[in-house]
């Protein structure tokens, strides 16, 4: 009998096999001009966010109709299936829009509410970050692993803007950048790819929709990394969407001391 | 007999050859531990950055010995030739080792000190910008064109960095950030090939060596586009190092405007 927590070989392939969807569809759109796409009254991203998104859904339903699915364009199906499929077809709109390729696609697949399974998909740059519960992750097939960092004084600390800190999140940011070795910006779900390779050692943002969060869970988690929100508490489907991702659990630590200060 | 204002095709070429020594020796070194790399006592990015030096400067010289060569690792020689050209085997040393992709190499010849030709190179994403005076700047051998934008308020505005921005800056940023469509961050050089394509309306940043700017020049321009210090004067081997870069001339204006007021 199979392990009860272990996750179906033939979901990961599935996951896996979405990339091969998504990658030509935003391919197509990836550097190009408006007028040169077609008569469109949407623009370039928003035809690439929808067209991919209802071709990662086509593909779920043919191969397992039975799972629900949750994307960021079309909504939820099947919401209260035990397996339900997290989609963002294009994390990192304004990466695609200034041809920035840093943008990803995501896939979480979710068990009775908790990530299991998460895919950062680099459509560019071919690379494609996995994550499962109970198996160490990879990046093109290869084990990754985040690495070890002692303290915030010593962390590669990353965030997509400074400008998504706001109000009272600006004191937060500041803390954080004015204790960190390093402090960098850009790079949407790529940055949350490179805690879990060994690159980056802190990244904290805000406002993020479980189309963006849950997918990330496996593919740090299985790297030897942690992601909780702002108060280091596991992400579920209900989470606020104040992330934190470290490689080390004494950078989550110091951080969620830091952000609560 | 040619147009002495033209650049010599064997000048050309060679430029992109050069791309073809430094885009392996990069690639060794991307996304690789540190203790992978070697018994090395130099970081990987210091390893990266001197070894793609040394051999740009050998083909280069095994081409034109009679040229000279400034380059950010090793220093000048026959800085005094007419012909004089100007490496930064690694823009982005950042990118490079927090394991973004969008560090690249910049190559410009100079001719009695003014840039006549450039590349910006991105050897992880294979994709070479060309600059040449008095030609159409390319992508990998195909015509690119910055675009159109009518103001500040319709514009990409894109830096590396806002903490580039300190002091007295702070409030040149602000305003600025406050006036663009859009702000984001990171890219190093590639923000700038993203003017010249038309998918960035405006880069501005302060700080910038001859090493990081000079390159960057015949492409822009050869694309339509402008690049200018932050009084809108032609950049030379003399500039401060604060930059402007936008694809249309009413977004230049009104930025030399923002800066000064």
């Amino acid at each position: 009998m199979s392990d009860p927590e272990s996750v179906p070989s033939a979901f990961v392939d599935l996951a896996c096999r979405l990339t091969e969807v998504s990658r030509p569809i935003l391919r197509r759109y990836y550097r190009k001009k408006l007028d040169i796409i077609d008569k469109a009254d949407e623009s370039p991203v928003t035809k690439a966010d929808r067209e991919c998104e209802a071709a990662l859904r086509e593909a779920i339903v043919a191969a397992f109709p039975e799972h629900g699915i949750i994307g960021e364009e079309f909504g939820a199906e099947r919401a209260d299936a035990e397996y339900v499929w997290v989609l963002d077809p294009l994390d990192g709109t304004r990466s695609f829009i200034t041809g920035r390729p840093l943008f990803g696609t995501l896939i979480a697949l979710t068990r009775a509410g908790a990530p299991i399974l998460g895919v950062i998909d680099m459509p560019i740059l071919g690379d494609l970050f996995l994550g499962v519960a109970g198996r160490p992750s990879t990046l093109n097939g290869e084990p990754i692993r985040a690495r070890p960092c002692a303290g915030l004084a010593d962390a590669y600390f990353s965030t997509i803007s400074p400008l998504m800190f706001k109000g009272e999140h600006i004191a937060r940011f500041e803390r954080l950048s004015g204790q960190a070795k390093s402090t960098t910006f850009g790079g949407d779900c790529y940055q949350y790819a490179m805690v879990a390779t060994g690159f980056i050692d802190l990244v904290v943002e805000r406002g993020l929709g479980i189309y963006d969060y849950l997918a990330l869970v496996p593919v740090i988690e299985g790297a030897g990394g942690f992601i909780t929100d702002w108060r280091g508490q596991a992400l579920t489907m209900k989470s606020e969407g104040a992330v934190i991702a470290a490689g080390d659990r004494r950078i989550l630590d110091q951080t969620v001391a830091t952000l609560g200060a």
